[in-house]
């Protein structure tokens, strides 16, 4: 009889995939600073006079967290019902690509082109985001995001071809004596202008380009009120429209398909809407 | 009998011309691509270790791209019913000059002041926003900096007004052993400073220099607010009065004259409102 | 009988001081472009290059706009009925000291310092914001800018208050070595970044006081929204106000006094509300 | 008989504590303006050029202040019912922080070191918040930003962990030869460029790097919109509900237990709600 054991990996599960029971959450909450402390670590190690001093430390740490990875790794694929949707998922291949690092510098040494590999392991904090649903399932915010996503594409669209053409003036008014080496940089330098960044690591010498450079400052200043203006409507829409209806989507509890790890369920389904696996 | 030949014209016109059509709705696409193509090789040619190396793709390729667009502009001359109206055109004019300049290559060799003549080509990126009609037909936003760009430039005006009187006032407080070496460059400084750029290629070093910048700076941070504000009462303006209208201005077929070239012609019209020409 | 003296001072005071009458507006209109030109010359004067070469156009140029100015100060002084009311009035002093500084150069020569006495003249561009009235009657931006002018200074002054607690954090924690040599250095510093500015002319170098940075940066990045919040609403506010409101300011033709230039007197007013003159 | 005694304790408590006597107020204001003046001391004194030529001055003026700051926070624990509980209190370690360094200075000299301990007496600066209530007490700025603190909070750290992969992201593309050193280095790089403030001291020097910075920029340009958004919208909200209500609480006398210290009693309470102390 099998029971027992599915029993055992349907509560891992739940443990390791589902957020609304506690022993969910404590998990999440773990995998949270777990990542975070890898996080820590693979900045630390990135400092040269902290490595020197505490590199036993930082060492043995990022082993512990490692095999931690590696077991919720294991346990990920044990417990899910199809292993292999799971492993080629976005999720599954970071984190497999944020453990499989330093296994590799095992074999291969502490060779610096392997510390971009380790990097990826901070490509796993998305999954921090994955907590967010939490913060964010009533956030009007978010849907005036969404709202206004076309609208502000258009607009950075249109911040990109300002930039372009700009850009290709400022080259052949400053040229390469003043650090406008080529058209690309010449773009990359108006961007930084327009954004109101301004590095000033490139910076107009010639009376013509500072005019120009000029106009192009008062642009950025004048458009940034685009964006702004875009979000405050949408958002004040989304506000109004939440007053009226009187759901909060935050109480519902989420369920997740131990079949398929389809989300987002409707209140009272019984099937997986996507495998049809009964919840 | 000149019905097939005509036939021919007017089906082209409405493919190059028209933008209501399938074949004109690719005609547009490709264009577009040829467009940001021919930008990125214009890109790459100012970059000297990129042309060193692809010297003999990049010439090419603009050669394809010049003949392409040549073979466009002879058509739009051919098929418009008055050539002479669309040569002397902005459009028209743009088309010409940044086709010219390859050409001339032939015969000046790559000189370096061509660069300039070349780069004009770049200006054909406004016929892409002649797309834009398709996003911006029943967009608030451009209605909104419309409503709202008399306001806009009042403010810009009054910006340019302080940054002159305290460019001067920069002038005579950090005077030219700083880098505040004429007015212009002060004012020029003001607006860096004003817009919240701040290159730091020119930079207060007097106490008092650097209060006064800071009152700039205070003042500058303290009046972003006020473009943001207009933008966003306008756009909430527009959006509310959209919601009672049930027109969808971007439903309508746009029609373009055969003749004269003329746009936005009313729904059903069925002469042209300029100059009778039969639609 | 001095009727006809009194006659011609009245006509030459309406189109001096009066903003209402076609001969009136032609005179400022031309004042303006007078005074613009003049600012010009003062920048261009500035410029060592331009200056050695255009000296003498520059410099009678500047002779004619001074003489101009000095009829005109004249004559503002004749016409005004109480003429020692408008010469310590803010602009009859303004008019005078930007006139004087050209004559005083006569007697001891071109000297720099006076440069800074010369620049006074653009002072006069404050007379060209007279003209706003016209653009500004009816302008709910000012009244959003004055409604909410007592929030904006309370939000500034608190900025003062974060950027003097935080600059003298950062001269402790960076100190001398690293740019921060002062307190009021490093409170210039902190409200440079505050203010997204970012001159980088002086940039912390320690870990921490890069991370103080930081979230000194994430700060003012936050509260950037804090005036455009507050303009926006009254905007709105002012917005909805005037639409119900059927009066339009900029219909009303403004009136003032001959006598005492009091100005902004009543509809249908007969006598001035300052010195009983009749209007 | 100690009700004299007790009276003249009585009466000094309202006074220092208190704010809604004619006693009360000027006591604050003497203390606001002696908090600025103690400030403006330390900053002077960090000037070198200045210290030199005044330090006698600055050294006795500051004597002055710390003998005054002195007799305050004796009074203080003096005229306190419970004298312990104000002096382990944040405003009573402030005051005593703020206070002894002076003194040290008298054992150790004007060491160094000792700077850093005098600039805590900046930190009284948040007494002169306190009068912020006067101001603060019916405003909706106020609330507007305690109701988005949340949302506010969300957004700050989702720019945060976009700083952290961006940065790590420029650190690998860029690498240690132009100046992202390590990973925390970058990130910083990264929040500077986010935020728009672009102090330049770190640029990127690689093609890719800058197409990445660009990238970033537009980005931070982007979201700039959405702080602002959710202040415009909640103020909106508070600037609209209190139209509505016609409570004025900044009309409301503010007590305060002479016993606790508690403040922000009822109206009309005859006891403290904390300690049952007679009001």
């Amino acid at each position: 009889m099998t029971t027992p054991k599915k029993n055992w990996k349907t509560k891992l599960f739940v443990i390791i995939y589902g957020t609304n029971t506690p022993a969910g959450k404590l998990f999440d909450v773990i995998l949270l600073y777990t990542i975070i402390a890898s996080i820590l670590l693979v900045m630390l190690e990135s400092v040269k006079s902290i490595d020197q001093h505490y590199h036993t430390f930082l060492n043995i740490s990022e082993w512990i967290i490692t095999i931690l990875f590696t077991v919720e790794y294991i346990l990920r694929v044990v417990t899910a019902k199809r292993p292999w949707q799971y492993i080629f998922s976005f999720y599954g291949l970071i984190d497999l690509l944020s453990t499989i690092p330093k296994y590799i510098s095992l074999f291969l040494g502490g060779i610096h082109a392997l510390a971009a590999l380790r990097a990826l392991r901070l490509l796993r904090i998305f999954r921090i985001l994955k907590l967010g649903r939490y913060l964010g399932a009533s956030n009007n915010l978010l849907n005036a995001l969404k709202a206004s996503r076309a609208k502000i594409s258009v607009f950075l669209f249109a911040v990109l071809i300002i930039a372009v053409i700009l850009g290709t003036i400022m080259y052949m008014v400053e040229g390469e004596e003043n650090g406008f080496s080529n058209i690309p940089k010449s773009v990359y330098w108006c961007i930084v202008t327009l954004t109101t960044v301004g590095f000033g690591d490139i910076a107009p010498q010639t009376p013509l380009g500072q005019f120009i450079a000029a106009l192009i400052m008062i642009l950025g200043y004048g458009i940034i009120a685009v964006p702004t203006g875009i979000v405050s409507v949408e958002y004040s829409n989304q506000a109004s429209s939440t007053k009226n209806s009187d759901q909060n989507p935050a109480e519902i509890p989420q369920k997740i398909c131990p079949n398929c790890l389809a989300e987002n369920h409707r209140e009272g389904a019984k099937f997986c809407y996507q495998c049809s696996e009964k919840l």
